[in-house]
């Protein structure tokens, strides 16, 4: 059935052939995250309203624009994707997310929460500025309905002056459940359908329509009927109550967990959110100023036992990343000793709040900068790998980039006492590389060797885990044929460590990084060197000026910059 | 009086004695800021709250935030701060923004909109972990209450479980008159207290006092005292109407105008602004697809006459720097050409959404970045110096950088056919530096020799009109000892002219830019040199790697790393 499905047959459906259809979509969204990975739950819940869409919009001409994306997996699939959706997140297969490029049917690229009502907001105005007849309509769930930018975007609504559909999927979830001020004033219309709640909803310039069931067929087709006779004549909210996971006992019960999925049978790696987790408690302990911020993310991110341990001070403000950013400067100014923990495409939200309020008032706040560099099958929008150049640049900024699992650990014990902005970032999967080695102590700036030879003709400058890997399996295969170089975990990308890069006196240079080149650690070391008057001969290896897109992590290095086989060539070359 | 006055004084005047503290201050602030220049509208109209609550409150134990800063004159002249005040915004004087290091009073430094609330709960809740006793008030304009930072606060404060008051100063502006959907909802409490609008304010966990008139020191002095005492059960919003600009007619009619100004008397340079202005209402006449987004700043950007000329395609939509950069990658999605124009600082905001919305997905958005570079008296957070590092990596960007209004014309009408995110960076002021010139096209990525000689031994890459103009002057001082070298306009940072960089024979490679060192177009150069294997030798001059304060901007340049003499000095000694 769904082989022929297409946005025309769906409208000619009975609605027993809907219901059927909701099924077979379930089925297949479970096969396909279950083996691919990815996002099962807000995807299982979103089944009914997206068909009943179809039932009703006219797609492609008519616009939709998914939030995140976490929920657009039925809006592929009805889109003439169903052939092509056993690729999902693999290199070159369908996105986890909205594409433009994947399908006319998208008409707008998201990723990261609380863009999709401006982004409606403009393409309505563009219609209405170039004459056009369609609807324009944002899909939100309501964790991202806890996001600044969604006020700042329902408060331009009457000064645009345009007409938008927003559907509210309210499953109470965001990847953790929605907390917070501006949720319970949803939650209140959704419990007991308050007026005064709806009232204000409608002071936006919004009609407001409510669905008990979101996850009952009937009751969507009429209401989306109703939402779009009204959008006629103004802006309207749909706010639909579903059931995250709904349709598969073990995702409804346990919607967190089964948000987003590794394939099943995915090796289990000791990853560095569990350090992070372990370390935090541990300091916590005997610190009692320590305090931990998470926007949604706490699982992910190894802080489930923090929370637990210490509620009085662990603080999950939902995606709000300048607010954490913003309550972790001023606990600081209090006297406290904050660590916020997030994902390194999402801190890009609070990139001002990094500058103005963390590090111009020079704030001991520690960052804890998860999936930094590439993060792999979620593409674009969610890799890590601008982070170097982002922070880099900012004064009073330190950043740490630890050589394995147990580094992490020290470089968190370093933070405890550390009187700076402190950002310290590494990739999801990690291990203990160097589990036997001689333990150098961490030091603001200070480098390590890791391998170091009498007179090498080059010294290789690894930023971070995945880097220092690729430099040891490249010492490996040169030193059976007699070769050898200098191997240094450069763990601080700022401060650089100027002293060793004074005294190095191999005649080339060789940077690693898990980050894009511009505004990188090679381009920093590249300056410093110069400043310095080193003649050295540099070479940088990093990712090329462009979007990477999904990918498995390894594949995507070795394409975009950072290459095994690149880099023992050029060794190759000037150890000769 | 102010001489004398302090914070415990304060507490034991008579009623009449603290109306005549508040003419005193208002005389003081106006003389100060005409002299001085610096924010008027906004301090006149916060002086009876700011009298109140030194009568009720015990600064500095009891913390006060002020959003962005703009109210905070009357604080500053009655915490210690008077016999200083004349030396407001000037170098080494007082800062036009409150600043930890300035005084024990001042709890939190701000600058841009919308951190007061975050910081107030933050500050309260370090207090309650650390056991202390003190009150924490935010005091924030309506214009900031539009900012969505302010929402993710409000809804984490009941996360964060503590009591705050927040001041709401309503005078109806921001820098232009507050718009926008939450505004409404606060207009009508303070036009006829609409119930359900206050209810609103109340799910967000917070108690509400409305004042008539704020700038009725009776009333403000009761409500102020009864604010402080329903603070001991919960958080507490005091929404007071004030009169911007009060107590000087010309100011409370000119709320706009008078929001900041330069010192009186200042000579009237032709700005970039203006030519910003004109040259879109021009493209727009041709091309009905141009469509204009600001940020609650349209005068001071040069765009009154576009919003007067094509309402219909001119958005102002407040204090949301996010939501314009999502607005004009959608409209840009929907087949509009946007024109986004803004403060350098503040697009710091909207980082991510360059990334993800404009950039990612390669929409033809222009930005148009005023105040770029070092901007003078505002200090620290109102510097341009970051834009070129942070907008450098982002893959798709385009970053051009005119030599002098009229480039910024011709690159305007260069931008209207232009496929891509371009931005577009400048200085306020500015000026035709060459008016006779012969003039080679806009192309992206390619710069002009201004100067050029046979076989000159160095080459000077400068990039906008402040480093040229360092540039000439240092050869016209260097051509009277009979020295020579190339002057090169490279107006785009990005992509850089790697064929004229190929392609320079000179001995030595000198860049100079108006932005930190970090990341900068020196560090493009760098890396761009060290990949086309040219052995010349570099030297970078750019900003070093501090938060700079406020001070001219020619003397700020010369003290952080862009100096005329240093550049003269490095010239001669490799001309030798």
């Amino acid at each position: 059935m769904l082989k022929d499905v297409s946005p025309e047959k769906i409208k000619k459906y009975t609605k027993n052939e809907l219901n059927v259809l909701c099924d077979k979509l379930r089925l297949v969204i479970y096969d396909t995250v279950t083996r691919c990975g990815g996002h099962l739950a807000s995807n299982l819940g979103s089944v009914e309203s997206i068909v009943a869409l179809f039932y009703t919009f006219d797609f492609p001409n008519d616009k939709i624009v998914f939030d995140v994306g976490h929920q657009c997996y039925p809006y592929k699939l009805l889109s003439g994707r169903y052939e092509r959706f056993s690729t999902l997140r693999q290199a070159g297969g369908i996105s986890g997310f909205p594409k433009r490029n994947e399908s006319e049917y998208d008409s707008y690229d998201t990723g990261h929460a609380g863009t999709s009502v401006s982004a409606a907001i403009g393409l309505a105005k563009a219609r209405d500025l170039k004459g056009e007849k369609r609807n324009v309509i944002a899909y939100i769930g309501d964790g991202s309905f806890n996001n600044g930018l969604v006020y700042e975007a329902l408060s331009s609504l009457k000064i645009v002056n345009t007409n938008i559909l927003i559907i509210l999927n309210d499953n109470g979830m965001s990847i953790s459940p929605t907390v917070g001020g501006m949720y319970d004033i949803i939650a209140e219309i959704k419990k007991n359908g308050k007026e005064e709640n709806i009232r204000l909803l409608e002071s936006f310039g919004l009609s407001y329509v409510g669905v008990k069931n979101g996850n009952d067929l009937e009751e969507m087709l009429d209401s989306v009927a109703q939402a779009k006779e009204m959008l006629k004549n103004g802006s309207v909210l749909l706010h639909i109550a579903t059931k995250k996971g709904k349709g598969y006992e073990f995702s409804e019960e346990h919607p967190t967990n089964t948000h987003g999925i590794p394939p099943v049978g995915s090796p289990k790696e000791k990853e560095y959110s569990e350090v992070l987790g372990e370390t935090l408690c541990a300091l916590a302990e005997k610190d009692p100023s320590i305090t931990v911020v998470s926007a949604a993310m706490k699982e992910a991110l190894g802080l489930s036992e923090f929370f637990k341990n210490y509620p009085e001070r662990a603080f999950d403000v939902g995606i709000c990343e300048e607010n954490a950013s913003v309550l972790c400067a001023s606990m600081a100014a209090g006297g406290l000793k904050p660590y916020y923990a997030i994902y390194s495409t999402f801190l890009q939200r609070a990139f001002d709040e990094i500058i103005h309020d963390i590090c111009a008032q020079d704030m001991p706040v520690t960052m804890c900068i998860d999936r930094a560099g590439i993060s792999g099958a979620d593409g674009e929008t969610h890799q890590g790998v601008f982070d170097l150049s982002y922070l880099s640049f900012i004064p009073n900024m330190t950043i740490a980039v630890p050589k394995d699992t147990e580094e992490l650990r020290e470089m968190l014990h370093f933070s405890a006492t550390y009187p700076h902005p402190l950002a310290i970032r590494y990739p999801r999967a990690g291990r203990v590389l160097f589990e036997n080695g001689e333990k150098t102590p961490i030091v603001a700036g200070k480098w390590e060797y890791l391998h170091k030879t009498n007179s090498a003709k080059a010294t290789v400058l690894a930023a971070g885990e995945r880097c220092l890997i690729i430099a040891m399996k490249v010492l490996k295969a040169l030193e059976k044929t007699g070769k050898s170089f200098n191997i240094v975990n450069a763990r601080f990308v700022k401060p650089l460590d100027t002293q060793m890069l004074q005294s190095i006196d191999s005649e080339y240079v060789v940077t690693m990084e898990d980050n894009v080149a511009l505004g990188g650690f090679g381009m920093m070391v590249n300056g410093e060197l110069l400043r310095l008057n080193k003649t050295c001969k540099v070479k940088n290896f990093a990712y090329r000026d462009e979007f990477i897109p999904q990918g498995s992590v390894s594949a995507l290095q070795s394409e975009y910059g950072v290459d095994c086989k690149e880099i023992e060539k050029y060794l190759l070359e000037v150890l000769l």
